[in-house]
């Protein structure tokens, strides 16, 4: 046998004898063909989805609306999802019309079938048990879904938090190795007051770091849930008892401290959390792309460049100037993070245009969200360790910017006022000369009072000289 | 005598005589015709301009690096611009370049000029009383500009919390009143479930609720401070005790639990929290829009329409059509909410584009904020006290679409199974019947069991029945 | 022998002995791990390159800089792209760094190895035919890139019109078939006056035909080339013959009248036609959209909305709710929409971040404007063969709506002015009685009159009633 | 007398006897009081509606449904405003509900009071000449209030092709200045190969150029006018002749070759236009914000940055660090362009959310537009005035950084061939010697070869050296 036949509303079609998924899976994959990218390609969805599906069984198991043998299939099915087993069953397209629910009836599918399998039964022989009446019940796309996104995207934030660690721990070294190189502050680009690359080095770890508390803080969001919820949120069709239950029973599976939403009506509607977590993985975005944008300019060179840094040779920079080598990992990065950034609007839109008690585009939130997630943890892994981990400074290249800067005058000025430095800045600017040796010409100080203000390394912090 | 002269590094200016700023606030009115909203337009921001100064002022006294009749002058001058007085000398262009220096400028120009009339010196006389030397002392635009937009945020977002409150009272209120107004809830805009208006009033209270949560826990972000950081966060001309000791007066002044950041390097570049506050200025915009889609949408009609509810008459609807009302009030917010959202855009924009030790684009990013508080503030308003409150409810018309809804049949699901019900309620679509009746004809179930599921009141609420 | 040997700046590699790619491409796909989607995907791409190394070739054969041997060998390879074949030997990630450099080189690898193999030569036989020296001979990354990139838009420009025109005639079919369906129109979702359904539908056909023009207008600037420009601009290495030469042979293999950009430096850096390019696909996202919104909103119901018309069931709306069905198609165009007004956004900062002579991020605004074209390509099939073209009118029900309407008072405006025109709509709306009998009670229009006035069918369109 | 009284749907209000606008009026201003910017704030568009206002009256006269005294007195009042009189009186809020039915109504009530006083008539005494039936004869906000903001925006275009223009002029100016000057250009801010400071600056005259074509042919868009369009496009109420007639008359009023709409309803309802324009106002912004990167990287320094031209100071830059000049006006020309960025979203936004006949939400459209071109042209005056007029540049430095140079590689590259050229830049590199030397050292070239091959100024365009 070649085939098994299936039916729904609107007829019957024949299904590939061997198929896990079912009717409602075809007709879906032949309304979206829109992206080529199943939603097996977002392994953590379907995980969360084997565990949402085990965690309802159980619980119906527990309330008497499913007996034992069914829940038990149910679960192993899911069980052997949660190990690895049947993604590729998960065949509809990331994006997709009807509020996730081609993705729940996949999900269901796929599930019932490989549960009568385990029963002994034959695919498709839903008599025995059903995608709907057993592996979905108590249940609703409306809060299977949202709570599947919502387990996978804490899934994958905990994966980026990860990456995030690791790139700021490649920063923090750097920070460390770099302590004592002198260099020239810049403002709007200009030069400003002397600091050490160690310090420039070390804001890109703490922003990474205060990244991370955002991002953790977001994720918890994450863990509210509206399961029980059903339809639009009033609970129809499930079992007073079953919300708690589901919920504690989804808490033990994946190991995450869930709630249920004290508001189901709101929760099944609203995607503010969404819109909460695209905006922190924006603000990540925005200050990876700022960091490597401030990684380019202080590599630029070699020659007619700022000079103060090279980043490794990674690959041949282009294909008629030999011998050039190119930021392209912190290019990258940028790239990632401006995808990133149109993903967050892409989010808000669809965010916006939810409608009553539903919101039908949560699929493209998922898929925006996925892919920025996705997206950024390779951006920091390949930052860390095909970029940071290898970059050196030109340290006496540095020293002397400082020792033959402008912006020394800015230590001047609490001793000789702003009118006084300004003109000895202006000079120095035109004449070439040194700020130290035209505050002498002028008799503003003394040598030693000079001396005692212009150590390069004492105005790397705060301090107040008397004079 | 018309005129005073004033002196930069570029040469000498006239300044009108009776004005409280100085050159450089001319050169910034001459270099950024931009927008002709001067930043006086902001209050917060120059009552913030006003803490920050008097703070600093009070801490240099404690130092000792004040004198008393100085430190007195510039506190009584930030005295009097925090009750309202000589705002309309702050005259700088909303949006300018310089990452806010003009704005710090004014800020010392006007307080010094004002400090010298109380200290019985002519106005420009600054080797009394100088704005750089003696207004900012230990500070620097790139301490003074950022703390002081984290302060007007704060008040801004405090104001914003309380107009939502008042939004979410009126949400809270109707809730009440139509506890019991039974209705159709929809998915995807078609029929779902029965659920009550209460219901789904209640939900638009509870999103405010949740935004508010969000919104106080990125205001909190505001109050970290970078004082004391002074050019680039090294703190170069200030005084080793001066950051904990302004942080301290600004605290007692402002009545704000203000903390020092930790690393003032990072601190002084960083946007990060800009971009966070507007990232959830952004999701309340998506969450008041979406309600008012919602109110739009119950309204329509008045006979070609959903005709759920009625919207107060704020004006007459259309300069053609007599008679016409529309809802007005809701498609304003909706429009607000568009604004905010393209806000958010621009502050992102601005802070990826920040390089090395300073973000030169906070000016636009302020000018975002401000204006997306502050439309946000009268969007809330006008929705609560022109539109919610005001809202009636057709309660006999929604009842009858309960009654005849083909939604019903969801209710029997558990009972007749997934595959039956769905053929009654395909025959129900095609004939215009009843669900009850399809049922009874072909023998589903009895007339009592059917009465015991089909109490509408009780399926806006989980239930299980045994059949 | 299972690998060979190359070398480049850095060192030697292995590379896999049957590998058209060689060590730039192996450095590439090391550095960019971030898709996962190799730039094979973009087929079009990948033929542009081919066309343009083709061309390259035969403009270096002619100018004499290039032996007939290789010249030959590099035609007959790109051919056999052209053709369909070893498009999988394009491996780079869609995203990457290097401003398109992996994409390019990448290219000249394979085409050299194919070329060596057909030469008789081993695979990497480099000191034969050089994927730098011969390959890309006259040429860069930074003219061949975005020259391909020009062409596979223009590509996929075309096919996007050719889906719009196929979802415009769906649209104009519907429009006749509806043109004497009479229905009341509305703004602001408030009932304004009667409108035939077909004039409804063509409105949405008319859009499309508008954005089809826009998108052309678009698409011809995709046709001015940069070939010959080189590194920067300034053709450093290439003839000063080659570059009308080469664009002579890229038009008559490609069959498109391109032209060299008159400012090859100014054509290398600058992605203005880009950021058109995505502003119209943005705006034709927009449309598109705003149709989809309208369609849902028509058919919302069955029973509790518009009902106006019906969507063909595509697939079961629900997992929980037996019978519904969704407007699931619609729906899923507007998240593509969402999409693209998202990728828009990505393209602009790109754009926006690149500097000096050349833009770096090049890549991802490939990556965001393949993505737009070829999801909106999908989401107008799908909306015209799956939803458009079986849409069935209510039309008695649209009948009886005109008839009752309160609209029909804007008829009778001129007649008896604005102010009674406006009472008799207040009363009608509060009364629930006609329109027509009202003015007949108050004696303001006789029934000949009004009979005159109020034939629907003529409301639809401009007239002059005297009285 | 102090006030009048005046009625509409909802009942009396008193109205001050001065002033020219009515009840419709104070409606909207209670009811909108979101931004504090009143419509006169945007000239153009009150110019727009007395245009408009005066053409239909005039096609109303032709027509004969308007006698002489009241076309006569409509007409006067309509001059005056377009003189400059009466723009005080347009006072409802720029962001309001009601899709401009509130401008409209201003603009009716505004022109019939003025209209009153020149018959001799009292204000409010709308028996005489009424708001509605006499000013807005034949026409509806939906067709007026587009057209005022297509006519409005083009001639906000205008003034912004010029001032473009004006900048391009300086932008050429120093091109042709520099056209002698030597200097390594930049890919990816690595050194890459020579070119002259004239031509990069040229690039910025054509970009300017470019987006001026883009802006006219986007302008032409805003000469399709849907007057005669009435409520939702079937043209209720209107003349069967007035369309045509009343687009001849603006037509010659306005001066502008205007064309009615081919399909009114379509017209009505669509914002197409307006998010095209954006777009290229986006596009504008784009190029804009990039050439001020160019600037402030090019001009960083004095010392530490790559200091190869010095834009001219135009006010102190920092009130801590003294002598500090920055890049002011390219900074808020930045910010402008972000700001101009985040309104495109806005727009997008309220055009994808119009439903059915008509987009609600153009008043937020007009908003953004317009301040996007307030803003973009004032940032094209500073920046062409302030900045580019004074730029210098450091010859000897620019030309001793190419001698310097190891991008000369790349001339030799067609000589001594890809690999060889590639060894040369590193030992330079690792060296700091000079690609001549190195050259000589290793014997790939003579000494006379060299010297034919490294002419920096041959360097800067096409050439083929032959060897």
């Amino acid at each position: 046998m070649q085939n098994r036949l299936e039916h729904d509303l609107i007829g019957d079609r024949e299904i590939p004898a061997d198929a896990y998924w079912g009717i409602h899976t075809l007709r879906a994959v032949e309304n979206f063909p829109i992206t080529g990218v199943p939603i097996s390609h977002y392994r953590e969805l379907v995980l969360a989805l084997a565990l949402i599906k085990q965690a309802a069984a159980e619980a119906n198991r527990e309330l008497g609306l499913l007996d034992e043998r069914k829940a038990e299939a149910i679960a192993a099915a899911c069980g052997e999802i949660r190990a690895g087993a049947l993604h590729e069953a998960f065949v509809v397209d990331a994006i997709q019309g009807g509020a996730g629910t081609s993705t729940n009836m996949n999900a269901n599918e796929v599930i019932a079938n490989r549960a009568l399998e385990l029963m002994g039964c034959a695919k498709g022989d839903y008599t025995q048990l059903h995608p709907n009446e057993h592996v979905n019940l108590c249940q609703s796309t409306n809060d299977v879904y949202p709570t599947s996104l919502r387990l996978a995207t804490h899934m994958g934030i905990a994966r980026l938090v990860e990456a995030m660690s690791r790139l700021k721990a490649h920063f923090d070294a750097k920070a460390d190795e770099f302590a004592d190189v002198l260099k020239m502050g810049r403002t709007q680009l200009q030069d400003a007051v002397p600091m050490t690359l160690g310090q420039e080095f070390r804001t890109y770890a703490v922003m990474l770091g205060e990244d991370i508390e955002r991002l953790q803080e977001a994720a918890r969001l994450m863990l509210e849930i509206n399961m029980g919820a059903t339809a639009i949120g009033t609970g129809i069709c499930a079992h007073p008892d079953y919300a708690p239950l589901v919920c504690q029973h989804l808490s033990k599976l994946s190991g995450l401290p869930l709630v249920t939403s004290p508001n189901l009506i709101e929760a099944t509607q609203d995607c503010g959390a969404f819109v909460q977590v695209s905006g922190v993985l924006k603000r990540v975005a925005v200050k990876l792309s700022k960091t490597c944008n401030d990684l380019r300019l202080l590599s630029s060179g070699p020659r007619a460049g700022l000079g103060e840094i090279n980043l490794p040779a990674r690959q041949a920079g282009s294909s008629i100037m030999p011998g050039k080598v190119n930021p392209v990992i912190p290019e990258v990065v940028s790239q990632v993070a401006f995808e990133v950034i149109g993903n967050d609007v892409t989010v808000t839109m669809a965010a916006e245009a939810g409608q009553l008690q539903l919101n039908a585009f949560e699929p493209v939130i998922a898929y925006s969200l996925f892919r920025s997630i996705g997206h950024l943890i390779a951006a920091c892994d390949t930052l860390g360790e095909h970029c940071v981990c290898g970059i050196t400074a030109n340290r006496d290249f540095l020293k002397r910017q400082v020792e033959h800067s402008i912006g020394l005058v800015t230590a001047l000025f609490p001793i000789i006022g702003y009118a006084a430095a300004t003109e000895v800045a202006g000079e120095a600017f035109r004449s070439g000369g040194s700020v130290a040796d035209i505050v002498l010409e002028r008799g503003l100080m003394s040598r030693e009072q000079l001396d005692a203000v212009l150590q390069p390394e004492a105005l790397t912090r705060p301090r107040w000289v008397k004079v």
